[in-house]
């Protein structure tokens, strides 16, 4: 990418609010230096021209690259290796009536060694509330480090609580792990993960649809949402109150038809409400490990194992077996009749049982009368 | 039922090891004085035969009625208008080749003032592991007053942990509990709960399906389950091990036809591992509240309400409006223009929301410039 297209792809993406379409198919057509310069000269499709009305005067395309450079960032768009088209794919696929926002983005600003597309092919989303309890923080890294050790990347947005504790636990085991912000690269929010963001900028990848300098708003955070739940082949929401934008991001996800799982939790707990709505839907998975997620996120046929049970000395009995055995006495000795009247079964059938019990080890004879055996 | 009658069902429920199907028939083709005659003729199925085989000539039938005649209690056949024929029918839909014990009782040991018909019309089972936590056991309380509350009877299988916490829940609001032993009426068990088991007995139903006399064996268990699910419209799981006789009832509510509920639980308890392992199944419906239980299990229409939801005065914002608000600075001035640069919105198209914000006390304006108002 040239200088005067960095300057095009960094001018349009302060121009419009994110994503807009008609934006996206001007650039699809007349490419980026001519639709930055189709929108300077206000010669573009009217809704276009209204959504850039209050920017396309404010030309800092070059100060926010400036920004950028000094940071170590780059400019990613659908022009470049990095792109993940098969994670943005999924946008074509969603409802756009019910989710107009359901666009790839024009361009993003990166900043970290993780390229994004090797990213988006084996990772899942981390998400889930800022009033994270300590449970909700520990299932977090706990689910962040299983999955780094299978491979996965971590994907989350940076946030206080569940976000951060998956970010914490992937970087602490040399995993990748990407932020994507709803704010410029250089604007540390929140601000009391600065440092998390700059590790995560250093180690994994720091993303963000908007130029340097932009602070967050609601609406932003809404939006990248979107972004979360298309970088991860399935979304894992940890704790989420009534209201959470890990819901939203679980709504992007069903909406890119996505995977979505849920973390349950303790039922008094307000932080796991929004979990356990989400898992009274159908089609959401309730996980309780990382192997669980690998399994709607991973390859075709990445299993999570069986639970480990455990088992007695009495589980390879059979039913009749079983019967003998509970109608011998634990003290005194008891008769083949006793025990078959004991048992409600013919003393004839009692002395089979009897026998597989006594080489088992279960029960011993003396003169004929039974009794369980010492164990 | 004459004293004869009485004899003969009391003979009957001992001789063989119930469920007994080929027994019901002969009882259903013969009456019951007939068909103990024919049992101690030895005159009868072969099969039949058989299973009675090492007890017919055993006849403790009066003994046992003087038992229930002194705790005050009572034989129930389905004679009797106190049989809960409707919650019994169930027993005919289930697959008797994966569930051959998937029938109704010959006769249950009553004890206590409810009507078990009345109970089975509008009833919930709460069942779960003996090792409950404190959690479990609130939840488990919780829900059984919720129900109580809702005009529901409470039945369960009369263990520790979950079971005795559900029965105590119900019998302290004066609600109806039902204890389905494994063990005769007179035999306590556990030997802990003998004081609950007697409160249950006075006040709500005690119910066994096993002569007095008879201790608790693993198979009987299990088959007490099967009433325990058949007694409740609808059978919830509180907490239960990755082992369970918890999951054993909620197998047979599911084979009954019943809704099978859980609850969630922290996923670093083993005490929730089996809850969380029935919530991956489709047909297991997740409840955190007694309403929940109410709308599975209650009459058609009993809808728990919403959950509550915290709400600010920003929801009923318009999108206009919201990205307006966000582009106020919370100090200094801002004039119209700077807004509509932040807002991303023509500055033609700023106003009308500034207005409303105005108006609903969020914005101020002091000489054509605009900033939050304090609130």
């Amino acid at each position: 990418m040239d200088e005067s297209e960095r300057l095009a792809w960094a001018y349009l993406s302060r121009v419009a609010e994110p994503p807009n379409p008609k934006l996206s198919e001007l650039v699809a057509a007349e490419g980026v230096i001519g639709a930055a310069e189709r929108i300077r000269r206000r010669d573009a499709d009217p809704k276009l021209l209204r959504s850039t009305e209050a920017r396309y005067e404010l030309d800092c395309a070059r100060a926010d690259l400036d920004v950028l450079d000094r940071m170590g960032g780059r400019l990613v768009t659908d022009r470049d290796d990095e792109w993940p088209h098969a994670a943005f794919a999924a946008f074509q696929g969603a409802d756009r009536d019910r989710r107009p926002d359901a666009r790839a983005p024009l361009v993003l600003w990166v900043l970290g060694p993780s390229q994004l597309c090797d990213i988006a092919e084996r990772s899942a989303a981390i998400v889930g509330t800022r009033a994270a309890t300590s449970y909700g923080e520990y299932v977090a890294s706990d689910l962040a480090s299983g999955l780094i050790d299978r491979d996965f990347a971590v994907i989350s947005g940076g946030a206080y609580g569940i976000d951060g504790a998956a970010h914490r636990a992937a970087l602490s085991c040399d995993g990748e792990t990407v932020a994507v912000l709803a704010a410029g690269l250089d604007i540390p929010y929140p601000a009391g993960h600065s440092a998390l963001l700059h590790r995560v900028g250093k180690h994994g990848l720091l993303v963000s649809e908007y130029p340097p300098g932009m602070r967050p708003t609601r609406r932003q955070f809404l939006t990248r949402n979107r972004l979360v739940a298309a970088l991860g082949r399935a979304t894992v929401v940890v704790e989420a109150g009534v209201r959470s934008g890990a819901a939203n991001t679980a709504g992007w996800a069903h909406a890119l038809g996505r995977p979505v799982c849920a973390v349950p939790g303790p039922i008094t707990s307000s932080s796991s409400v929004g979990c356990h709505e989400l898992l009274k839907r159908e089609d959401v998975t309730l996980v309780t490990r990382a192997a669980d997620v690998v399994e709607v996120a991973g390859r075709c046929g990445e299993l999570a194992p069986d639970l480990d049970r455990p088992t007695t000395g009495l589980d390879d009995l059979s039913d009749e077996e079983l019967t003998v055995f509970e109608a011998l006495p634990g003290r005194g000795m008891r008769t083949v009749d006793e025990i078959a009247v004991t048992a409600g079964i013919p003393a004839t059938e009692v002395l089979g049982p009897l026998t597989m019990l006594n080489v088992r080890g279960l029960a011993t004879q003396e003169n004929g009368c039974w009794k369980l055996a010492k164990r």
